[in-house]
């Protein structure tokens, strides 16, 4: 029996009943015509002879009819099967995408939950998530797997150069199993063995498109793919709105920190735009010490609002030009438990008030509010007291024509001289390194160090 | 031929090969034992016995032993079939799930969508949403669809008290027909017919239980519809983290805000709290115009803000116990114009520009910065400006121990005086109504009108 006659009585109830017939009648198959055989038909166009030994005409012809349909209902119920598994995998890959999206709001983590599920989905080598620019002229490689690096976040193809042009245009999938065939394509450095191209679409139209590369084992794309992708692709554009809209939440927060801030260094133009200096030295000193990203926003807000403790103080001493009187001094002093005072009325903020309430703290003690030292001072505290210092002696005083900002190598040896006691010696040393990087700046070499 | 056997045979190829073999020997099923017949077995236990006219014992016998295959294989792909329409029933829903909870990021908004497509796809009379109280003692109902009125947001069921908390306890579904065997089930007003059950689980823990009763048709509830209950609980979980995330990000923005507007309210204590009373003021007056949610928080954050200039004008001038001399009246007339400056700093403030820059506009013209009038002065600014004289005519002055809030029917009557020249009549309007129905306290009959 040719071995594809042999592959269509493998199925469970064709073979028992083939084997059932076999054992009364002894039977052959053949797949060309021969004399004295029942002719029969299998799906996909295949024909079938049927030759028994010792069996009556009438008899082989029931069973060469049997056999017709019985590998008709194989062949259809194999369909199913594989119907049933594609649609299996699809919704298994939608609850794994709902589990991998959620608690996903921002675009970067999106992004990478997608390209770490195509991989997976797809077992490709290669995945590029290409957003279109503002101006829709440009496709940008925003995310990736197995791209070159050092290319994320730069336009990869301009309007009409690349395939991925032709998906924007007709908003159409496109698989691209022999690239060859494809004159306009610009195949980099790195040519692609096949493409296959999805457009990556949100509530409000178009964003880019999702591209996958060079699947595994040598084979090639097929509409399995295509359908996998898209429905990546679908989800990713589901979610996508939700990320737009936690990200306006969350300007609309920091940029009100930061009016916030603006109106604290209004009040006191003795330092004007302190808050914001201060800010940028312990943000590049917190990045120095690479401290995570829950770390650093903690940080820059602890640091915009330190001084808001300020509003609390009155403006007549906070601009009196001559020398503060010693009750002036203590009013001033205040500022931090003001400020806590301030900020623990504010729920959602509180979580920002020891930063704030510390900056004044010594790591070695004697500091104020509280005079605690070493650990007992919250990091963002530890750090904001060194920013805050090295402001302090290099800017400017607008109130004080005659007080120019000292350079920066007079406050760099203050802060060398006080570290371990004022400060904190890592904090110190990463500030130490995070200026040799040229990350904090105000007055370097502008006057020669006294 | 019985109705059961003549239903076996309805399947395409199964009638196909018992007519070809019925047109050569007239053929007869039973379904109970009969002399000269050849038994066979139908899926589910059934046996079948086949008597022919005028066909040997052995054609007869094939003819059986297909039969018996021929229907195995209906009987499979029937199966196949059926769960194939099950699984694109739920893929069909997962996709319309991911489009329902797009870009809704609010809990509320969350609820509502789950509720339609519940109604929509089990076809039940009656939902609700049942949530976890934060003490886990209660479960609240918090949407529902076919609930009585009034209902929302209120206890429905304290711990113990009704099947919903076996769920809770068990973590697992459950499908009550017959109601009568559950004695502890608390029927209420409106008895149920019959009830589903399904915990509502999001990645930090159960939340509560999504609960369905009377299905249409007066029919049962099958294992289907937990299945697809169940995955509308989970899509419904996996949109709940984002959910939170965005009320802490809204949080902390509005939060941000009224630390802001505290610290304008601190830098003028002539006014103490005044920014927090006109805020409530203008949030009464725009809730009885019945403004849309979108103006609602446009109003809130214009009227928390709107004196945000103040913070550029000096202490002295704020805080002066003295009348205010020309000079000194002319600097303080700038403070919607340096609230709009510093606000334009803040991209994402912006928005809130309008309402803070006119709230000394007067409708009839006349008013300050820019003398515009009617409807070109934004509805923020219209509304502000009265709540913000009632606030200005009622409220106490500290800095003026002389100066007592005067008693409200002073204010009303200076705004209904002022209604039309000064202040918009449909602001007007809406605030003597909303004062009327005691949104708007300040100093009610504290003295006898003057």
């Amino acid at each position: 029996m040719d071995a594809r006659l042999k592959h269509l009585l493998q199925g469970e109830r064709v073979a028992r009943f083939w084997d059932a017939m076999s054992r009364n009648y002894p039977l052959h198959l053949y797949s060309k015509p021969v004399k004295t055989a029942v002719e029969g038909k299998f799906p996909g166009d295949g024909k079938f002879f049927l030759v028994g030994e010792n069996v009556d005409p009438a008899t082989l012809a029931v069973i060469g009819a049997a056999l017709e349909q019985l590998l008709g209902y194989e062949h259809e119920a194999a369909d199913l099967t594989r119907e049933l598994s594609l649609v299996y995998e699809e919704i298994t890959l939608l609850y794994r995408l709902s589990t991998a999206f959620a608690g996903k709001l921002q675009i970067e983590q999106i992004q990478q939950s997608a390209v770490a599920e195509i991989a997976d989905t797809l077992e490709v080598a290669k995945v590029s998530v290409l957003m279109l620019t503002e101006d829709g002229q440009g496709l940008v490689l925003s995310a990736g797997l197995g791209v070159e690096n050092g290319r994320l976040g730069a336009v990869r193809f301009r309007r009409g150069k690349g395939l991925a042009w032709r998906v924007v245009d007709s908003g159409q999938s496109l698989i691209a199993n022999d690239l060859a065939q494809y004159a306009d394509f610009d195949q980099g450095r790195q040519p692609d063995r096949s493409l296959l191209l999805v457009p990556l679409a949100t509530k409000t139209g178009l964003a880019g498109v999702l591209a996958v590369s060079n699947p595994r084992y040598g084979r090639e794309f097929t509409s399995k793919d295509e359908k996998l992708l898209a429905t990546i692709a679908q989800q990713m554009g589901s979610v996508w709105e939700n990320a737009s809209l936690y990200k306006e939440a969350r300007e609309q927060f920091l940029h009100t920190v930061e009016a916030l801030s603006a109106a604290i260094d209004a009040k006191d133009p003795y330092t004007h735009g302190h808050s914001r200096r201060v800010t940028d030295f312990s943000m590049a000193i917190a990045e120095e010490m690479a401290l995570p990203p829950e770390d650093l926003e903690l940080i820059r807000i602890s640091s915009l609002l330190h001084d808001i403790g300020k509003l609390g103080v009155s403006e007549n001493i906070l601009r009196k030009p001559d020398r503060l009187t010693g009750e002036e001094f203590a009013e001033i002093k205040k500022h931090p438990v003001i400020g806590a005072e301030i900020m623990s009325h504010v729920k959602k903020l509180s979580r920002f008030v020891p930063g704030m309430i510390d900056h004044h703290e010594r790591f070695g003690g004697g500091g104020y509010p509280d005079g605690r030292q070493g650990e007992q001072i919250s990091l963002a505290g530890r750090i904001i007291a060194v920013a805050d210092t090295f402001d302090a002696i290099t800017s400017d005083r607008p109130y004080h024509p005659d007080r120019k900002g000292r350079p920066d190598e007079v406050a760099l040896a203050e802060i060398q001289r006080c570290r371990g006691s004022h400060f904190d010696p890592v904090v110190v040393d990463a500030f130490q390194r995070a200026y040799d990087r040229g990350r904090i700046k105000q007055n370097p070499a502008i006057q020669a160090p006294a």
